[in-house]
């Protein structure tokens, strides 16, 4: 078992660690280097990729932090994970969104399973799902809400009367917006996990520069106020569908007439509907963020190579 | 393969039945005798529990009728089966209401499977999801729309201002209520879903006795109005819990605030609720009944059982 942690350090002891133990150093501001070692090497300031070759687990949880432009350094560590034999799980919108085929071709032609549920509405199982439990459908078309801070926002607009701009300062205040809020309001994050959920899917190979995208910036309180008084209620909306093997995704806000299973969902919650031939419409609705629930994402995919 | 049918006779071919000749027969209003056949012994009018016996299949599908007072003749076809070297799977609510803990065990016993996805909300793949998507984690409720007939019923008599009458009498009229419509408005049915998923979900060893149930045939045009006027929907809601150990369930029609994931599932959906230990509570909506739905529940168990 090992751990690398760019802050931290590097651990690796073949014989397993204790969590507990390292929850306990960590919690204490402390180092991997106060683990208490039986022999001085099990230490080690080594770089990931050294320490993801060396290592001789059979799967690598792949958790760096995203970057939408570039999806380094991930790429690269779940790469070298394919390449030595390691099975490996993210929770990384990066690597899905920019080489989600590159790196899914490399891990079948080693054998082994490139898994990513956290990557999209963090552990609720939308790609379990459609793997178990609609196997035998075709999946058409996916609708869904899939940013939990544009969602707030827009249900404190309708349910409180807020204006954009003290929603998202509150948004900001509960921690569910970051201090630049433009990757949520923009819709940049729901363009990364459509363009994930069209790849994966609807076996589509969009590039998020494919992807038409409008925030919910230019909302204001009177057109959700408009909306709600026709019977309709504003969400920002990320849309993919295959039409005929031509894959295109869109993100945008729509008025939702009540009737949507999408227009129930309230505060940060996410949701997503799944268009099939032969279930019709599935929706599956739970939290999108967390960090309990990314933890339960890893968690699943390590229980799916298990399975398998 | 092999078919057994109560009015169209038994057709047992070892190397294979094309299906398509068999829907064109069946089509005609002919019975299985008409199948070409090469030798004449291959077309028999053998009791069901003979033929399963019989038959060297992997899987027998139990798709008989539901008698929830008995659960037969189910239950000695799907006993006869697990007896006999077969996985079941099956969409009939009968023998898993009264007899899923004594079933489960024999399967166990045999190294065999018992699978019922198509016994709860058809298709909509809950017990997949649970055993899949959702593994590892401890449910500790669940709360679900599980019958769609007194769904459409409420949904009618809120927006459309229909009195209880004429809202049943046009879910008759669509087909989704029966001549006899007892057991869906007085809850019955919900009630035998609710104790499947006590048991399979919950690990309870419920009864349909243990279960208090109240249907929706009380509830008036003045009472959904009432509730409108404060926010609220009433909605026939199925619920369970496992309170350190002791699972119990009720059935009774609840107003729900419009926040509540289930107060947005209209017409004839279901839908169902789980609260878990590390996701919160994840909704799953979908069709609830349907020939097309429930076909594929016992297409998605048949694949489930060659996934294992």
């Amino acid at each position: 078992m090992a751990i690398s942690d760019k802050l931290k350090g590097t651990l690796i002891l073949p014989e397993g660690i204790d969590i507990p133990t390292v929850l306990d150093i960590l919690g204490r501001g402390k180092g991997l280097a106060e683990y208490p070692k039986a022999t001085p090497d099990q230490v080690e300031s080594l770089d990931p990729l050294d320490m993801i070759e060396r290592t001789d687990a059979d799967i690598i949880a792949e958790m760096t932090y995203t970057d939408i432009k570039t999806a380094e350094p991930a790429t690269s560590y779940i790469k070298k994970a394919l390449r030595t034999g390691k099975h490996v799980v993210t929770s990384n919108k990066g690597p899905a969104a920019l080489h989600y085929r590159d790196i899914q071709d490399l891990a079948r032609k080693n054998g082994l399973q490139f898994r990513i549920e956290g990557a999209v509405m963090s552990g609720t199982p939308v790609f379990h799902l459609a793997e178990s439990g609609l196997a035998g459908n075709a999946i058409r078309e996916v609708k869904g809400i899939l940013n939990g801070t544009t969602n707030f926002i827009l249900t404190k607009m309708e349910t409180e009367g807020m204006d954009y701009g003290p929603a998202l300062a509150l948004a900001q205040k509960l921690g569910y917006a970051e201090a630049d809020p433009t990757a949520d309001v923009e819709g940049f994050d729901a363009l990364a996990k459509i363009v994930i959920l069209s790849n994966v899917l609807l076996g589509g190979s969009l590039k998020t520069t494919d992807v038409p995208c409008k925030g919910i910036s230019a909302i204001t309180k009177a057109d959700v106020e408009a909306a709600k008084a026709q019977g309709f209620r504003f969400k920002l909306i990320a849309h993919a569908k295959n039409d005929g093997g031509a894959v295109t995704a869109t993100v945008s806000p729509q008025k939702l007439p009540l009737s949507d299973p999408l227009a129930g969902v309230m505060g940060a919650q996410n949701a997503l509907s799944l268009e099939t031939d032969l279930m019709g419409k599935i929706t599956i609705q739970g939290a999108g963020a967390g960090k309990l629930e990314t933890g339960f994402a890893i968690l699943s995919d390590i229980l799916a190579i298990h399975r398998r």
